[in-house]
């Protein structure tokens, strides 16, 4: 039976409580003989800046590269919102990123039907919806140089970020959006400013270029982030895969799952290349939602987003492609009837707690 | 009887339709006594660079400078796709806003009764919602150096854009959000990526000072961009006054404007500093609205947006709050009569042409 090694970064706030319930989900298949899942938890974030004064260790980045999957719960607090730049809770997800070369961020966004009244948006637009952005994650403006503030004297001060992009940064990002696009839907839709910013031109030209060469297959279209932004709300049906950098990424990935009255449910994989050697591949699965500290450790917590992230994990690190439907099948079926955390009862007099979430997910599969 | 010098520069596709009914707005009031007004046609867009080879000529940023205020139509289309960087209808009006240092744009997202069945969401979410989103409109990544494409050799290209801001920067647009809120409902939501941007840090710093040094009266918050995006589909009705940078403006403000179901209609103003020798403030009032050359020259467009701009211009151009507030009033009743034009008309039977729109509302002044 193949064993996998999987690091749990369970993180601040709500990160340890979701975690807990993936540990669940991964021992009963171990247990069915599905695989063998050797788990290792490590510190990040707030946490490990409290434990060790880092918002993580070198020994946990190197079990994180030694790992075939990390899954990463959330990090950041306002107890950690005065500590310096360079330690802060979310440097230590961007290390992470950045040192295992996570490139490719898969934010699917779709909408649970049981849940598609607790959108804003109308239950027309929004129902089936089944959108995937890919956010280029190692890149843009999140770790170009300069990137600091100067001290001009006279009381003024510059902060300075740079946004900037290479070539094959570009086309691996495209490539992966083509590929996802072939087995669904067929389309992608390429996003920047290129009416305005340089590194847009070249995104433009780049993806445009790819398309022709290799995926003419595919239907390739071009929107600025702005209009793209605004068509997401429009009419968000009109997309199947959308591929921008990552500051774009973060944002409209953050408003179509906005969409979707499902924030706290929705998965995220970010994926490196394949070793030619090892022929594994580096990834890390976390939750779209953040650490929420305010409801941490009340049982209220939505463990949805993080076991839909270890489906994730299950399909695209290690190929198991049916527990991952299992996985995904159990939790649409728990919502069908009717369960509910806190965070999404709506006008339901009762909702059950985090562990029973998790209970009832595990019962399903 | 004040004397007030416009210029007009309507741009590509519909613009010259729309402001060919702000031009009527204008000459009534003019006849009525209310002011004079003194029109002035120029060129900027495609339409320029046909002409003379430039996205604006030097004669015509001349008379912008010299106006008492400028009325912009909209730019660009599929035309002009291949001209080359400089010259692409874009940077006229990117010139305008820089030389005429413009840097506070004001956007107000409000959903007009009559029409919130057209948003995507439901109708208690944007009825009557009402905030307004001060851009940061001079700076940041659409004006920072270095801006450029270099070539690596080997087939690979580097695109960079530089995202800066200095103290005095958003300090000056910080004192327009917290004035601007002084006369609404007293609250500010400053927002930035502070969390992965050094110019984040700094635009949280100064914008933090300054609401403690001069405006504590003014309740202020702070929220992430990605995050601000969210809150704007879940809750818009939070939010008051909006201050952000030029990108994150761009994208919100497209956002918050969708909302409403009301794109095509709103109207938004870019204004500079008063200039103590002059008492004028330079200032340019344009719609949030494209320039839809799709539908161009076929009395389809709905000129609400621009009329509404010339609204903005009477009130904050020439101190004309009463005229304005006529405007803004007859806009909303000819929309409860059920008049429409072709974008908003829903599922009505018909619709009235450009022209039509502009003289229901010219009735009504
Ligand atoms: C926590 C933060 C650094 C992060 C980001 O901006 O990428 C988050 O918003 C996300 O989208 O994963
Ligand atoms: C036309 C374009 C350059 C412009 C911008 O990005 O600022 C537009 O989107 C806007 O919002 O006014």
């Amino acid at each position: 039976m193949a064993s996998y090694n999987l690091f749990l970064l369970p993180g601040d706030g709500i990160g340890p409580e979701v975690m807990t319930e993936v540990e669940k989900v991964a021992n009963f298949l171990d247990q069915s003989g599905v695989a063998r899942f050797e788990m290792d938890r490590g510190l990040v974030g707030g946490c490990a800046y409290d434990a060790h004064g880092q918002s993580i260790s070198e020994a946990d980045m190197e079990k994180a590269q030694a790992a075939d999957a990390v899954l990463f719960g959330a990090v950041g607090g306002p107890k950690w919102d005065a500590v310096p730049y360079d330690v802060r809770p979310e440097a230590g997800l961007l290390r992470l990123r950045k040192d295992l070369a996570l490139y490719a961020n898969l934010r699917p966004a779709m909408c649970y039907p049981a849940l598609a009244d607790a959108s804003s948006l109308k239950r027309e637009i929004v129902e089936n919806l089944d959108i995937m952005i890919v956010r280029e994650l190692t890149g843009g403006v999140y770790f170009g140089e300069p990137k600091q503030i100067i001290d001009l004297g006279n009381g003024q001060k510059r902060g300075i970020d740079t946004q900037v992009y290479d070539t094959y940064e570009i086309e691996r990002i495209g490539r992966v959006a083509f590929e996802l696009a072939r087995k669904r839907n067929n389309k992608v839709t390429s996003s920047e400013k290129r009416n305005v910013m340089k590194s847009g031109v070249l995104w433009n030209e780049v993806i445009t270029a790819l398309h022709k060469r290799e995926y003419a297959d595919v239907q390739l279209e071009h929107q600025l982030a702005d209009s793209l932004g605004m068509q997401l709300v429009r009419w968000p049906k009109q997309f199947d895969v959308i591929v921008t950098d990552n500051l774009f990424g973060d944002m409209l990935s953050d408003i179509a799952s906005m969409l979707t009255g499902s924030l706290g449910m929705l998965p995220s994989a970010s994926l490196g290349d394949v070793d030619p050697k090892t022929k594994k591949r580096k990834a890390l699965y976390e939750p779209v939602h953040g650490s929420a500290p305010d409801i941490a450790g009340q049982g209220l917590a939505n463990p949805i987003a993080m076991i839909a992230s270890f489906a994730m994990c299950l399909r695209y690190s290690f190929g198991l492609g049916e527990p991952a439907d299992m996985i995904e099948k159990a939790i649409a079926n728990v919502l069908d009837a009717g369960l509910r955390t806190a965070d999404i009862k709506g006008s339901l007099p009762s909702h059950i707690s985090t562990t029973q979430m998790g209970d009832a997910i595990l019962a399903e599969v």
